[in-house]
């Protein structure tokens, strides 16, 4: 948990800024946290929030349950998003490029593997995809459990070289389908209510992946997380909940991306309810499971752009936020430093 | 009106990146509208939108109606705040430096004037203050007319030079009234509902605040947008009016900021309706009559941070999702150029 022993201090000295109490709304509320989480362990509340090499990690995986149509394209789409990442092309690229953000692309377990020796290419594979959870268990505890420890030591190293803010992305067709089932059966809402459209499917492959979702939801009754993600989670997910982890352990905060990414930092607050603190929601999308999830995290995200891609492209565009309200922190003058007299 | 013969050609290099149809959401509606923008007078579609010198330009004016103790500060602060914005202690000069823009500050007429060398200061004084609109015309007509020559001067002096994205920003003790006047009296809705709580009155000043613009907008009855803005208008509003018409004769992309700015693009839009063709609505605020003004100009802001300051804040951090938008446009990969097969 967070000492918050210089909490008072650190909301006194945004208040006396020159504006009226508040007025800059979640700005003020991110550059609290950030300067809570920043003066752990000093003795003062810090007078200068420094963000430094804010990266992206992108973790792909690939899932059975792809093959029952539950989404808009095959398989096979992973690797080739994969290969786009490596290559700039994808949307995460364009806007890390814009907003300087690094970035790091992890093989979970992705169908058609990638041969490539680019530096920020990763292959932490848990498998060659996960079992169609519709049918049997997804993957089994042992990798679980390797795939959390994977995920932690991968931002953690991240974060020893240097990062001091993480943000996940993710790739893997009918991801969606897997973050709505473990939604479902973790918050006893019904898969009706977590399971969305996807990035655009018909409305009769959403009846079919409402059906497919409930299968795997009703082996799930009354499991513990760490069971729940073997049944219906996916490779990128749990390293994704590892990762929620890593960065907590280390007190660096996360900006979260939308449904998946939310739905993998709410298992990680069900092993660990701190790990909420370092936080920072990024983008709320329409898919139908966010709402729930962000409900759950008590969380309000900083954007709502209409995107529904993953990636980590809502993440990434919350950044400026971040630097925003560091730099109001920072440098914004106090009533009594620019007299003026309100 | 802007010429559309490339709009098609630009929706199908956008709609061919890699990725869902209109997965990006806003960011695309960004990406779309600036393309169309630098492609006028052009013979083909561009293929690089070009984001150069973004500048936030911060109108500062006082208003008569202050004395009614309509707003939470005395007239005086306009003055300190012009100052901080001088010596970059506001919140606009922050999220200026974080996001790289330029930033100049004009007086439009405070009560208290600035003597001040500073090369981004610049003074339009259209008098000492406007006088107390709940009794009287706010100003002349002849001011008005030259707020608005002097407003669309600026901003094409300000594109001259080599900016190609403007915002504009306010400073003026009381201008929330002055604005929910305007609105009220060109709209046709109640003075109630557009009367907000600015940047934090009591129930009491509420109350006081919608009646005294109430007495303003009777005198509006019928009247041209002009004669309404001689009548309760403000100096900052009058000569943002003409920045917005004057950013639109450059075909110059303009972020609108929050109410009262977006008072003044609606009522650019009365005047030149294709000037709506210019703007990016940044930021939504809870201020009541931000509604009201969206709805009238169709438009649905970037972001919704809970700013209510001012300044051009919304506008500033809107910026980053503006070269995001570009940076989409210009370096995502098409379908075919990364072999993404769906």
């Amino acid at each position: 948990m967070l000492d918050r022993q210089y909490a008072e201090s650190i909301q006194t000295r945004i208040d006396q800024k020159t504006k009226p109490v508040g007025s800059l709304g979640q700005i003020e509320e991110v550059a609290f946290q950030l300067a809570l989480i920043q003066s752990q362990g000093k003795t003062n509340a810090v007078n200068q929030i420094e963000i430094q090499k804010p990266t992206a990690i992108v973790f792909a995986g690939d899932h059975g349950i792809a093959d029952s149509g539950v989404s808009i394209a095959p398989s096979a789409v992973t690797q080739q998003m994969v290969l786009n990442f490596l290559n700039g092309g994808a949307a995460i690229n364009c806007f890390c490029r814009a907003n300087q953000i690094d970035i790091k692309v992890v093989d979970t377990g992705i169908l058609f593997p990638v041969e490539s020796g680019h530096p920020d290419f990763f292959i932490q594979r848990l498998g060659d995809r996960t079992a169609n959870f519709a049918e049997s268990a997804a993957m089994t505890a042992q990798q679980v459990t390797r795939g959390i420890d994977l995920g932690k030591s991968f931002v953690q190293n991240i974060i020893d070289q240097g990062s001091n803010l993480v943000m996940f992305g993710e790739m893997g067709i009918a991801n969606t389908s897997s973050a709505a089932a473990l939604l479902a059966a973790l918050t006893g809402e019904s898969a009706q209510t977590c399971v969305g459209m996807g990035t655009g499917i018909s409305p009769a492959q959403y009846e079919k992946k409402v059906a497919l979702v409930a299968q795997g939801v009703a082996r799930c009754q009354g499991q513990n997380p760490l069971t729940v993600l073997a049944e219906v989670g996916g490779f990128e997910i749990v390293q994704m909940v590892g990762a929620f982890l890593g960065a907590y352990e280390k007190n660096t905060p996360v900006l979260v991306d939308g449904f998946i990414v939310s739905t993998a930092a709410y298992i990680a607050t069900l092993i660990e309810p701190d790990s909420r603190e370092v936080m920072i929601f990024a983008h709320q999308s329409h898919e139908a499971g966010h709402k729930v999830v962000l409900d759950k995290l008590h969380a309000k995200p900083l954007l709502e752009l209409g995107l529904r891609l993953g990636e980590g492209t809502g993440a990434a565009l919350a950044v400026p936020m971040v630097k925003a309200a560091a730099e109001f922190y920072n440098t914004m003058a106090s009533f009594a430093e620019a007299g003026v007299t309100v």
